[in-house]
């Protein structure tokens, strides 16, 4: 008997059913809409301030095709870093991470988002690639790539949708108070670390956190995470590939609260400042939820604690 | 139709047949066996340095009941480190947490293993259960539980097999180079998060990690973290603090090397300094792999690569 | 002509007149003997939070040998760290440093004064002799070379006048919480940088800097460091040792407040949360101010704004 | 008797004579000349590693007016970091500190003096006027005071020679390998501490490191430091400000070698990487000496032990 007689680890293909699935979301809007404005908004990007504090939505795309919506699904909110997923995606794809991996590490970072500590103290080579850092090396590495950054970005966010576009009256205002991303670019070029001009490259990274798409298109977007690399519009990465965007979403998606969401939810995860979350559930579905109030470490309050029942409630917990 | 429709996510029951398997084993160990002393050994800990560098052993015990063995599977080896996931499960079961995780974070810790940056940066909190602060808290919290916290740690190491025991030598030698841990020890009651006195926690805990165990007989005793919490002899924790020692171990288990490891393997696993890996196949099995030569991150180093090949020739990767 | 036609920078012989000073100190005492409990005195020394807040004293001992006192210059007080110099001159004194200084280095802190941070980083040599990481370094020193350390400093802060003694209530009190300076012997001797044990190093410590002694006292035993190393009772250090000290206490003698001194003072100074100060005007006189309120950083407020005052109306700054 | 009858300290008048000084600096020539191209020089910085490793010299302004020379005193070279002295002392005259000193604060660095951590871990207050941050501020500061900082800064330092350029080549190489500093300016713009554009603080700070003068020629515009604020033009600064900057220089001028170098000379000084000191004998004589290649700290190797000798021979330490 050959070593193919080990079985592969079995996932689920079965459709859980358009009416238990969309019952379990709408208990989840009314569980966890805020009816106060709790916790915080970045200080630092004007427009995200203004989002009235009740929003909720959540979204689930099925590998079957079918999408679930609930609440606030269908609104357009800033995906910020949730975008670093797929500019990371693309960078993987383009050279498998053969030339990326030297550039950054793919460690918890252990301090707040944006230290400049750790990029100083290991000489350039930022900690992970969803730090600020880390996504300044990454869009850096695919304006070698494919020029446009920002630009291939949108597309791959788009692809199944046919929406999702710049809200360019953002894009100006995040750009014009870039003060902090630009020092991270240019220690990164004293450090040896960047090969285009710093300012080209944080144009490119917020242009792409500028990006607008409701909780629902998020969610189709990111399926290709869940399914073998393969999203509605076709193969985005290969299954090795997609399995390691997970593991670093895991470890590092939440900012340097990984480890407790990964205690609390159990599924690889990437939050944005914006209040949106994109949880992978491997070979089943991807979830998008949004709620624009914020924690101190930078996540959602009401996106984690609606993944952490929906978890509950499924068992789609990784562990 | 009710939410229950909506279905776990399914984990493997199948039998992976013992000649699949155990031919995979038997091919780890010749491609990882080491030929030459690549890597080092703990130069604080005697009794490490003086074993065979071409040691290489590893198990698999199937939820099932089966145990694969190859190599020097039989071999006993100091369990260091990997003793803390059974001091915090044992830790967890008796107040699920509640109290725990006010003392201790559960977050990946960013910087060597045992610093003390960080424990002094955050008054007194440890960044997590696996790094020496944190399992210095465990057992304080397990000394109040129980007593003789070293002595129920064995005993839950050894329930399985029957075997185990400290190398009363190792123990002697360990404690008396116990500086930093008495350092680690003496700055958590000045900041006011240990109980008992600091001489006894370091006793219980350099104890608990002399004890000496087989690959075999520690993937027995790990086997209720990939079973739902129940072992060979019967429930250890609940289902739920399952899950989470599993994540714990996922983004905090390596020591600061969890999120390669997570990248490269894919499976929620313990290391020690003694060689060995606890890794946990959710519903399926746990594997222990042991060689005592270590990384830069006091990581086995054949360990680690045999984990990610069996994680790659099986599927079994949980992302 | 030779080079001894290079004048050797002139100081202070003049006798300054007891009126003149004496009513100047008079001045200060009225201007900054505190009415009110402002700032904060050590939370983890019990009978210095006893002392009452009004409390204020001044001292000045003349290279002439008369001494000025005002206020409750008789009254003793805690020395605390004032005695690490004394058991810095005593260590130099010994070998000149040539055995000192390769195990302790000479720049200000830059941290909290108690900080383990530093100590770790830059493998067990503490950054000056005045934190207590150094101070513990060099009480160990002492011990090689004199055995009895503490009564040695005891000794030698008594020698001009007779009095000084420990409070024994006192430094029980202390000893029993000394987790922070048994969490650095401890570090310090895995880091190879202890010979003698943490616990015998750590009593000396602190026996030492549970000495009490009024101002006049302190004034008097510090009057060496002002007088080419030669005190009341003979010569101390050797002239250039003398200099030493005073540029260790100018840059490191204030903890992590020693720039703002400087440039506020200009005179080399080491304070003790008792609430002293010991002050150096060279080729002058010896200055002690004591009042137990504590800024932030653990120096005396009204001690250091007396002190202030007192180096702008004389004139007496080194800069 | 009123408390005027407390004489200041005295300070040296008295002209210490041509031949006597002069051959002392002939006697640190010899001794200090450098044959081999020990150390280092900026690998940052072209144009300074062409500097020729023998060269030395030094140069002492004398209160009275006379100017003593000896070896390569006429050569001009890089001033760099010396010019922030002069900045510095700028901006305290324009408001004596009121509004500067609430912009950074005047503690030693403890830190490698280019570094972002302390930064940013202390909210933008740069933690002296000397590290590269501070200087950026206090340049920032004098850009909304003067206008044309690096002009004003020029002028003071060329005033009492006539002598003193850009080097504009030099200029220009520096500023495009500006990387770090512009990583700072922007980082100091974000967390609010700077009110001109980046790049023009930049470009103000960069341009007055790279003026070019002779050891004799700094000496003269230095010597106001020493002469209470008095240069051979006429006062610069107040008397206090005189006093302060001399603080300021002896603990923070020498990059964080500040303790060591107070301990060795003595004297407040300010360093360069271009291999430039400028020492501070108070009421005595201002001195520069010049070699290039430097220590793992950044300052002068054979400046630096030229100093110590020259402060030993003539007693000229304030300590």
């Amino acid at each position: 008997m050959t070593a193919t007689a080990v079985p592969p680890r079995p996932r689920s293909t079965a459709d859980p059913g358009r009416p238990g699935l969309g019952a379990l979301l709408e208990d989840l809007v009314r569980a966890h809409r805020p009816t106060r404005a709790l916790g915080s908004v970045p200080g630092s990007i004007p427009h995200l301030a203004e989002v009235d504090h009740t929003r909720f939505g959540i979204a689930v795309a099925m590998a079957s095709g079918e999408v679930f919506e609930a609440g606030d699904a269908a609104v357009p909110f800033s995906v910020q870093s949730i975008s670093k997923v797929f500019s990371l995606a693309l960078a993987l794809g383009h050279d498998g991470g053969s030339g990326l991996w030297s550039r950054v590490h793919r460690e918890p970072s252990g301090t707040a988002f944006n230290s400049l500590v750790q990029l100083e103290a290991e000489r350039g080579i930022p900690r992970n690639p969803f730090i600020n850092a880390g996504a300044l090396v990454v869009t850096d590495h695919l304006i070698d790539a494919v020029g446009d950054a920002s630009g291939e970005v949108l597309r791959l966010l788009a692809a199944p949708s046919g929406r999702g576009a710049v809200n360019e009256d953002a894009f100006a205002a995040e750009l014009a108070r870039s003060g902090r991303n630009l020092a991270l670019a240019h220690l990164l070029a004293d450090l040896g670390n960047l090969r285009n001009p710093a300012d080209a490259v944080v144009h490119h990274y917020v242009r792409q956190c500028s990006v607008e798409m409701s909780c629902a298109d998020v969610a189709r977007a990111g399926l290709f995470l869940a399914d073998d690399g393969v999203g509605p519009g076709g193969r985005v990465v290969s299954p090795a590939v997609a399995k390691r965007l997970g593991a670093v979403m895991l470890t590092c998606g939440m900012y340097d609260a990984a480890g407790e969401f990964a205690y609390r939810v159990g599924l690889p995860s990437k939050s944005g400042v914006g209040g949106g979350i994109l949880a992978i559930v491997p070979g089943v579905c991807a979830v998008c939820v949004w709620s624009p109030r914020l924690d101190a470490h930078g996540n959602s309050i009401a996106g984690a604690a609606a993944l952490a029942e929906l978890a509950e409630r499924t068992g789609w917990s990784i562990f």
